[in-house]
């Protein structure tokens, strides 16, 4: 269909928002791919490019089906932070390459940015803002913003520096608007100005924006000099990216799948959690095995290790959850963590209880022996209280050690707890085995 | 310290950012709270209160504190979508009588509002937005622009409608800034406008807007007359609110509790989940029973019992968040359900076969016996195949369903999957009791 007349198909196809021209983009095979490069300006790919939610890996292959002069001017068409965002998937030779063909400024621009790393501030954020001097009327102001509307990423924040850089005040473009055109904007500007550092986590500078309503947050350094800014789309995509990854460490994914994907390539992110719990579940096995004869003596006892590893999986998990969100939200770092600690500590105490008790008058009830509904009770009871702390301590602890908090994933820790209880059950059984024959 | 100076007091406190102003609002003690009522005009209250960000019960507690002509003049001060907010936590009598005291014009724009199913684009959008006609100058639209700015929630995005109210196009501020004063508006708008229904799912306005990267969505009816506007501020609480969501259903938590919360409260809301998982918890203790026979001849089975159930789970909860997810991000939709089944069916024999294969080696040289061995591994990769089909069908069939996919949490898809794998794994010990003893 839209392989031979081309002025129809540009017509058509400029006229698309860059998002839908990037799904297409990415949907139609390598052959029209190719054909595209030679479709649209780099201007115009730059702006697709923008858009372009793909794997990781796959900028790299896109990057080398096109020409490199042709690569290198569409990136330095691009916002200097997206542009950075696809460099970083590319090995250094290839930036570098890339950078000495790219036009001078642009190049200037996007190497101050590759310094910052990952996950912070000064990696999403854009150099391509509005700023302006605080000696400045109304209507001066209005005649720079009308210059830079086109390259600036957002221009409904403009932010006041003085002679050294250093940021002084902000002012909306809608209080610009309805200031008459004399006034000073020295007199309008707000010098409570709120910015981040340029070292700041990415999630922080998320909250802070979803917290004040802002649609941009400057980036200072430690002299508070203006670096630059980031904009409310960029946090949007932070906190997608947070979201999906806590609840994939909570799921035991290394990374959620997108659903276009093939089974093999599914199961390679999934198998190495599952091969290392396989491993742990060999030490519960193993555990088991050392009271094979409690076990043999009374069979009975084999049919309440899944219910009880059971309940103490269940509730670890909802521990780890609250912490791990408390760490994500940053709720934590105010509050005492000796506090969490108190407060799951006491709700494992409540659950505990009563779980315990519901349970034992219910084997009581179905086995009609007394000591066997107390064994299993009192189990849950301790295991409950422990998985509970075991959930709450693990994040908590890996936190503290700066570790990824991915090892202390949902599997893991329900994998933990099925050790602590199936241990705490049959030693029980065993130290009160006279009493069970 | 905040007692006596009343002057001092409020040229601080109002020079506050009001997200700051919420936060020492939602942390003083109830005495203290009256006094502000008495300090800050209704005005000043209301932009504190679209920032605040308390339970939704305590809202009733809050308002019955102030003079109810304050509340009303305080909510008719409000965007209407966050009075909106608001009043949908009261009984309907107060509301009743809260837009009985307020001004005309606001209890309108509210009765409107108020109509829109929580969860809506319509329950999310404000009213207060800029529409202009086609037939005008940039000149003229800059004039509506200055006097509209005070009161609409952005006026970054402007709306443009027909004689019968019909949106047929957009501008931004960006272009009307630098397009001549004596142009047509009609000329520089951009006719392909997005807009939503206003029926639509807040979510999956929520993505499109993320998509999209626009500050600002118009809602309209089917006719597509223009009825509100929904702001990116409200989006991103909508896409908090989202992922947190998600994320409690995965942890089986009725609701992710905030830190500060006592013990009971949590306790409260883990409980529920726990004694339902109790219940399904003794089917599985009920139906290790049945094989009593089978495990008093070969105690060593036991042994196997919590790694083939915890194998089960974990990969059922893989497939169910991957499932989740797909429905939340609404990529299920357009893509084939069958083909997520039938990749997670791959998927499922593919980490079957493996981890099958690794446990009947280890078992095998573990504990020497061929058979045993053969028997884990068959139940694993039986196990695992049937788990992951089971966190794949149990959240689409919910879906399909239309019952609340919180049913389908994690939690219970572990559970139930213990059931199935135990079954699978005694079933077959059973069946082949002859080769084991």
């Amino acid at each position: 269909l839209r392989q031979e007349d081309l002025d129809l198909f540009r017509s058509e196809f400029t006229q698309l928002h860059s998002y839908d021209q990037a799904k297409f983009f990415s949907k139609v095979e390598d052959e029209l791919r190719t054909r595209l490069y030679h479709y649209l300006s780099p201007e115009e790919m730059a702006e697709l490019f923008e858009s372009l939610d793909i794997d990781e890996e796959d900028y790299q292959e896109i990057l080398a089906e096109m020409n490199p002069s042709y690569a290198a001017e569409m990136l330095s068409n691009m916002y200097a932070d997206d542009a950075v965002d696809v460099l970083n998937e590319l090995d250094k030779e290839q930036v570098v390459s890339y950078l000495t063909i790219m036009d001078d400024e642009s190049a200037k621009e996007i190497k101050e940015l590759l310094h910052y790393e990952e996950y912070t501030a000064g990696s999403i954020m854009t150099t391509e803002f509005v700023a302006i001097s605080q000696n400045q009327t109304v209507r001066s102001a209005m005649y720079i913003l009308k210059n830079e509307a086109p390259n600036a990423e957002t221009i409904y924040y403009i932010y006041v520096v003085d002679d050294d850089k250093k940021l002084v005040g902000v002012i909306s473009l809608r209080d610009l608007i309805i200031s008459h055109d004399d006034v000073m904007i020295s007199e309008i500007m707000s010098e409570r100005v709120m910015s981040v550092g340029v070292s700041e986590d990415q999630e922080a500078v998320a909250r802070q924006m979803k917290d004040y309503d802002f649609l941009a947050l400057p980036v200072v350094d430690f002299q508070h000099h203006l670096l630059g800014i980031i904009t409310v789309d960029d946090i949007m995509d932070v906190m997608e990216e947070e979201a999906s990854d806590d609840y994939s460490k909570l799921a035991g994914i290394a990374d959620l799948d997108s659903i276009d994907r093939n089974p093999f390539n599914a199961a390679k992110k999934r198998l190495p959690w599952l091969i290392a719990l396989l491993f742990l579940g060999m030490i519960t096995a193993n555990l088991i095995g050392r009271f094979e004869a409690t076990l043999d003596k009374v069979a009975i006892l084999a049919v309440f290790i899944p219910l009880i590893a059971g309940m103490a999986g269940n509730t670890g998990t909802q521990a780890l959850a609250v912490a791990v969100r408390g760490i994500a939200t940053g709720d934590l770092e105010k509050e005492n963590k000796l506090s969490l600690v108190l407060r799951e500590a006491g709700t494992g105490l409540i659950t505990g209880t009563t779980c315990g008790i519901v349970v034992s008058l219910i084997v009581y009830v179905w086995k009609g022996t007394f000591f066997l509904g107390m064994l299993v009770g009192v189990s849950v009871f301790i295991s409950l209280f422990v998985a509970t702390l075991a959930g709450t301590l693990v994040p908590l602890f890996m936190h503290k050690l700066k570790v990824d908090p991915a090892v202390a994933s949902g599997p893991f820790i329900t994998t933990i707890n099925d050790i602590i209880s199936t241990l705490i059950y049959l030693g029980l059984a065993t130290l009160f085995l006279n009493y069970l024959i």
